[in-house]
Parts: structure tokens; sequence; C-alpha cells
């Protein structure tokens, strides 16, 4: 009975680790796709984005909004950008079923043109917040802290 | 019964994906390492490989030929290069067993010589169809689209 | 009953697939952030460090040694480093419970400043030895090889 019991939590670490991983790789191509209304819906209703280079970013539609203007700018620009998740590490969940992430991510952008260059445009480590709504994951609460910006 | 289905369905996801991202670290190894026959084999007999920049390449022997002459090329010039994956999704199997995949890509070269830096030449997006056959995964079709390369 | 036993051996490699990888994902945040104690601890007692760049490490205390000297390099550089693993690969367990891997591994440096770009400093391949001690996995031997060294 342990073995069986030992077995069914290390499958279901396992899973929930791939479910993670899964969920950063559809939230960051609805963003890196110019989906900013369906990358913010995948933020709970009440939502904060925040990363410490800017005023953070509370509630699905001011998430929507910012990252409308950002991919219309990218857009307008000719650039690409990628979002790259990285050296993820999920916490088991709490009681309440609320899970807790690291994970280091990095941007990067290329211009368009024959020959262009991809480039690195910001290093940064993140810590998410997720629950589990309606049998998909939300993020609660996102902090991003970017290289080069703290003492 | 239910709960032990579910629980059985959620470690054979788990497992497929796993599969996968060690099938594609497999793949990218024996390209980097210059093992151009064998790594034209991780593809179907008659399997695709496009990249938007070039006319597809069908079958393994054509497969093999192109990367044969890639790979002396970047030897000659004294290039390593790296290829990494990242933000990975894979679908459930299709009732036929086929998996569909999407991911980033990114493709790294390195010169000979002490304090060379590595420079990302190329950031990609790639979609797969994978199929099982004698127990191993294969590329039946692969489209890669480099960034800046489209309107 | 055997269809069991291969759901329950499949499970046990996407579960040791996902522990390695957030053993490595937390190995990194620790030297990352600068706990190079906590960092060399992560290897055995007797743990070998090797970097062909330089002479190998033998030991917790001369892997500590020499990671404390770099990371406050760093920081009186006012350089934040970061490295990321990729293409990961796991073999299945030794008889002895010794797991053996193989993957890429990029360092990147991100100067304190605004508008400073992240710059990859190192791209290598890995090989590492892993034993579980414990309850823990620890690295028995790593042998890192920096591209652009080798002939």
């Amino acid at each position: 009975m342990i073995e069986t019991t030992v077995m069914a939590d290390q499958a279901a670490a396992g899973e929930l680790f791939q479910q993670i991983q899964q969920f950063y790789a559809r939230q960051m191509r609805l963003l890196d796709t110019g989906a900013a209304e369906e990358w913010a819906d995948t933020f709970t209703e009440d939502g904060v984005f925040h990363q410490n280079v800017a005023e953070p970013l509370t509630g699905r539609a001011n998430i929507a909004v910012a990252s409308r203007k950002r991919v219309d700018q990218l857009v307008g620009d000719g650039v690409t950008r990628r979002h790259w998740l990285g050296m993820l590490e999920v916490d088991p969940p709490g009681s309440d079923g609320v899970v807790r992430t690291r994970y280091y991510a990095i941007s990067m952008a290329t211009p368009r043109g024959a020959g262009a260059r991809p480039q690195i445009t910001a290093s940064t480590v993140a810590e998410d917040t997720l629950v589990r709504h309606d049998g998909v994951w939300l993020v609660r609460h996102r902090l991003v802290t970017h290289d080069g910006t703290t003492a």
C-alpha cells in the first residue's frame, strides 16, 4: 500500500511539472504571436503581473491593454519577440491547491530581413503563484525581476 | 476505477512528454556532433524536413546529404553549432497514434579560439508530426519557420 | 500484470527525468545567486567538477572555495550570471542506482545598468554522474567541455 501511494505521489509530481511546463509554453506562444487578450486570460481575473522595471499591472483588462500596446509596437517595428523559460522549479501544491514556481526567462528579438541576428534583450528571474480554475492553470501573481536592474 | 484511469492517463501524458523531450535532445545532439546520417535516421524513410528559407528536403537520403554538406562546412569553418529547443508543446496522440508538437528552436555558433563568444544565429518556431515506429519516435514532417523572414 | 509493470516503469522514468530537471534548476539557482557553499553541497563529499578549460576541482571544499572566489568577482564587477541547461538526456539508472546525464549548458552575463544587454559568455556540453544520497541527488562527477576550445 505504501509503495503504491509513493508511486502515485511521484506520478502526480511528474504530471504536475509537465502540466506547468506546457502551460508556460502555451502562455508564451500566445504573447509572442500577438494574442494579447488570450495571453491576459491566462491570468486570474484579478491577477497581478509585476515587472520590477514598471508599475504592477492588476487585472486581466489592464494586462491585456498593456500587452496589446507592446505587441502592436513590435509589429510596427518589424520585430519578432520570443520568450524562453528555463530552470523551472515547481513546488508541491499547498493544501489550498496553490502552486508556486520559480524560473529564468529571457526575451529575444529578431528584426525583419535577411541576415538579421536575434538579440537577447532581457534576462530575468520570475516567481509565480498559480491556481487551478475550471481545469486550467492561471497565474494569480507574477513577479519578474530583470537582471542588471538591482543593486 | 475512474480515478485509476485518470491517474493512468496523467502518467501517460507525463511519460509521453518526457519521451519526446529526450527524443529531441538526442536528435539535436546527433546533428550538432556531426552525425548527419544518424540524424537523418530520426526522420521516417519518407520524412519531410522543411525550413521556410529553403526548398523542402524529402526522404532520409536527401536529408542526410544536405546535413552532411552543412556539417562538413561548419567543421571546415571551425564552428561548433548547437541547437536548443524550448517552449515545447506536445498534443495528446490522435487515434492513429500520431503526435503533433510545437516548439521554439535556436541555433548557436561558437568559433574556435580563446575568448570567442557564442552567437545566436537563428531563432525559429517549428511544428512536427511524429510517429512511433518499432519502439522509437520518428519525425514524419517538420516545418521550421525562421523569425525575421516573414512579413 | 505486465501492463501494470510497464506503466510503473514509464511513470518511474517520467518521475526520474522530472526530479533531475528540478535538481539542475535548483543547483544552477544556488550558483547564480551566489550561494557558493550550498552549490558545493550539491556535489558528493568527494565529487569532481571538471571543466576542460581548467584543472579539475575535487571535493566539496575545493569546489566551494573556487566558486566563492568567482561569485565574489562577479559581484565586484556588477555582473549577474545565469546558467541555463537544455537538451537534457537522462539514462535509466544502473543496477547500482547511478544515473548518467548529458546536456548543453550556457552561461549568460548581464552587466548592471539601464539598457545593458545580456551576453552569452560560454556554450558547453556536460556529462554528469549522479548518485542518490539520503533522498537527494548529488553530482559525483561532472565534465564540462567548452565549445570552441577543442580541435
